[in-house]
């Protein structure tokens, strides 16, 4: 079968690899009808140190069981599926509490020699508890919304539930990536009506707004603080979604955060420390982390499927397996915001 | 009138002051019946430089009005008074939602140059909204529990609220000092049964069973961790009340806290950062800082009143003003938990 391979920063190449099989009684092996491509395979994209064996990409799928092992009692071959991001055995304890990225038995896809979900299949650990089973029939324009259920949707829900948006609360979203855009579409779900996204991309922006953006600060830093303080009469939000990762947007994230706010992290960290004082000072907190997108599919689905949100619209580029190599390239230049991968 | 003034690190002298006037319609004087040394007063008895102004001290206080401003409408000469560590206006959003050391005229006793609680008298701004009237006639035998309100079973209380701590939910309280042993009582009463302290002096860990503390964890760094692990299934517990604010105690929060955990941070922070990653991948939530001491009362002084809770029990030696210098000296010596100061 094909699929995805980096060796190394900037190489990913689409190869035959050998078909994925059933290994333990649990698996099921998922035929992939869509998968997409990450910010977050951006960081290896840009910094991955050469290897022989490679890493077989993506963790974001839609696609029909094909087969499924002898203890598999749920999922069943020719069912329609989401996958998220992690799987998960649907049985632990952080299962059952809704936070199935912290599973006892779990782990990520394509990630750590694990195969991922640019390919024409894959392997799916614990298939009764990972995977989401759809009905039959669902409409072909709300396949790019359903695969946004495996990662980016639920991801900036999180955000959203970790920084306590409702209504009457004042939201900021950090980062206008396909996160941060559905970071806003969760923010308005909630009940928000102030949202303020920080970000500086002109078609990034015009979907935000499209979301339910109702500022936009194009600012970083200082500049971006004091905007945002002049739009909540000097106090800061309420809500802080920060959906980048980096120190800058951290520091931001806690500049811009009202006393007693809160502060939903999703962008993977690359700083060292959350500032200690200010947060303090401010009772702010902080939170996030991967999010349990397995455990908000029951939340979101009737809301994608009723067409009431759109989260599918980031997806901006459209392309075949064998093209994944430019989709890697499209993104990491910002020529698109995300990208799908229809097989 | 006499009062507590420190001039550097280790040198507090009771002195001779102008007499506390009124300066603000809002203020009212508060002639000290009770008053006490925090475990904060000695982050600078160790490292104050200098100075020939000197500070007045103290933060904590039950006492009697003596005058109020000509605005001053609730409070009245007579009263007896809790007075918490902030000042607060009342009337703020800030103060509104609760969070009283956040108010916009807000600010602190003993610090910056205003005038602190270890004296015979002292000005409060906003008497209206700082201050907490009592019935005439409590108990004498209530008074340092009453005491306690000012500051560290609110503080303890304000951690165990953020830590989410609840009936079912496992709790590591770090630091046997006189906040961690009141953030056991607010654990205790918040309804949880495992409550762990990481604590080291046999006094303090004797009151902290008392308390109801069902563990001592006498290590620190990772052997605490591994002790704290093993006592809950390999995990950690739902719930740290971090009492002391150190790098190491920070960092032995993260490490205890189960994913999914909360963290409530009371002790004034004397590090950078928190730990970015580790609170990222357990999507444990870390939050906390200067406890809304005020808005607690409603909620916990029915059980001091009636005896169901007696934090006053923190404090182990009780002396006169007079006494104070001595007062610092056993406290920084650890001889005593908490000094509570009569007048």
């Amino acid at each position: 079968m094909r699929a995805a391979i980096m060796y190394a920063a900037g190489d990913v190449r689409v190869e035959n690899v050998p078909d994925a099989t059933i290994v333990e009684p649990t698996d099921a092996i998922v035929r992939v009808t869509r998968a997409c491509i990450c910010g977050s395979d951006l960081w290896p994209y840009r910094s991955m140190e050469r290897t022989d064996a490679g890493q077989s990409m993506g963790h974001e799928a839609l696609g029909i069981v094909e087969a499924v092992g002898r203890a598999v009692t749920r999922i069943k071959a020719g069912d329609l599926v989401i996958m998220p991001f992690a799987y998960s055995d649907g049985r632990c304890e952080f299962c059952h509490e809704g936070l199935q990225t912290a599973c006892v038995h779990g782990g990520f896809f394509g990630n750590a020699g694990f195969n991922g979900a640019q390919a024409e299949a894959l392997r799916v650990p614990y298939a009764d508890g990972t995977l989401y089973a759809l009905g039959t029939g669902t409409d072909e324009a709300l396949q790019a919304s359903l695969l946004s259920l495996s990662d980016v949707m639920g991801t900036g829900h999180h955000a959203a539930r970790v920084a306590k948006v409702g209504p009457g609360r004042s939201v900021a979203v950090i980062g206008d990536g396909a996160v941060g855009l559905c970071g806003i579409i969760a923010a308005k779900r909630l009940g928000s009506e102030q949202i303020i996204l920080l970000g500086r991309h002109p078609d990034r922006i015009t979907l935000g707004r499209d979301f339910g953006a109702s500022d936009v600060v194009t600012e970083r830093g200082s500049e971006a603080t004091e905007r945002v303080l002049a739009l909540t009469g000097g106090y800061g939000v309420h809500s802080v979604l920060e959906c980048v990762g980096t120190e800058q947007s951290m520091n931001d994230a806690v500049a811009i955060a009202r006393p007693g706010g809160a502060i939903g992290r999703v962008g993977v960290p690359h700083y060292e420390g959350i500032p200690a004082l200010p947060t303090f000072y401010k009772n702010v907190i902080v939170g996030g982390g991967p999010a349990p997108v397995r455990g908000y599919i029951d939340e979101l689905l009737s809301d994608v499927l009723e067409g009431r949100i759109q989260p599918g619209r980031v997806f901006d580029h459209v392309i075949g397996l064998e093209e994944v190599p430019e989709g890697y390239r499209a993104m990491d230049q910002r020529k698109s915001i995300k990208v799908m991968i229809s097989l």
